[in-house]
């Protein structure tokens, strides 16, 4: 294939994703203006991933691809769409749209690219790896500061128990310990103020 | 400083953080329906900059940094507001607004990681590394894309000339001089399209 050809491909899915801006999430912003965007949680996902690390039980000896797993785990939603994380019926064919949607999207670039992103998008759906654990903690970590903040917008709307979140965030204990204790603490304190049901 | 204390300051700015999703850009989402913000602008060149990394002509060796440097570089932002590539009037004190700025914002973390999160956006300011200049580049480009394909809106809202547009891309051709060949041949097409006048 010629360098054009690959260069257009490659801009062909930058053009693409640009749909992950418009996939509304259920979490609102911290200022509680609206609700947020797959793109722009995304973001912050990955800054936290930076700032956080010290905090990783496991040694993470690779942060390039904490970050370039955060950067396009959710690309999927741009056609499977954002599955609430206490959705139940959602999560029954979550997996199979999702991947789907992985072919379509990732294969617009050219094939080892698309071979890459596929294996990165793997593995951080497995959590198979230290790197895959972290990043998937960061990623559950995240929609909680924006309930807590929001005095729990997203969970009231749904109507989510304290126990559903504590189980939502079980995973930390094993892979940031410390965060998984102030992640409890705030869902705590979420129920004592109301934002949350016991 | 105990590690609780180390943490709260960590969550203080992940919060602070959340309102770079509400800075707003000149430039349009793909499908033009509504203006950008920097958050998922900053999502969308991270991107970028793993995708066509073969393009630099100076060896990349380090691409956490590069992610760094992009995923913090728009914080100052958050107070100093987006100045618009080509207003000349907003760049006179463009440099000391995002120097108070990044005092505030970075000044929430722990000291260590002030330090770092300031010398990444000098890095990424001063365009002396490879890697910073590989950043500033993928941050011309990204624009340049959204332009062309919402038919030049900020363009013509704000009556950009192609030869201004030209200037800005200029240092691609020393960094990523196909990414510059291409975006050269975009602006071409965009005048004869009508999208960026003459």
């Amino acid at each position: 294939m010629n360098r054009i050809m690959r260069l257009q491909q490659q801009v062909e899915y930058i053009r693409e994703i640009d749909k992950l801006k418009s996939v509304l999430r259920q979490s609102l912003l911290m200022d509680a203006s609206r609700q947020e965007n797959d793109a722009e949680h995304t973001w912050h996902l990955a800054v936290m991933a930076v700032l956080l690390q010290e905090y990783a039980k496991e040694p993470l000896s690779d942060m390039t691809r904490i970050l370039k797993m955060l950067l396009i785990h959710d690309i999927v939603e741009i056609d499977a769409g954002d599955t609430f994380a206490y959705d139940e019926k959602g999560y029954l064919d979550k997996r199979e749209r999702e991947e789907r949607a992985a072919n379509r999207i990732f294969g617009l670039l050219p094939l080892d690219q698309k071979e890459e992103m596929l294996e990165l998008w793997e593995e951080f759906e497995s959590e198979r790896t230290a790197e895959s654990r972290y990043a998937a903690a960061i990623d559950r970590l995240q929609p909680l500061l924006h309930n807590y903040y929001t005095e729990g917008a997203a969970w009231r709307k749904h109507g989510v128990k304290s126990s559903q979140v504590l189980a939502r965030i079980s995973k930390l204990s094993e892979v940031v310990p410390e965060l998984h204790e102030y992640a409890s603490g705030l869902i705590h304190d979420a129920v004592l103020k109301g934002y949350l049901a016991e």
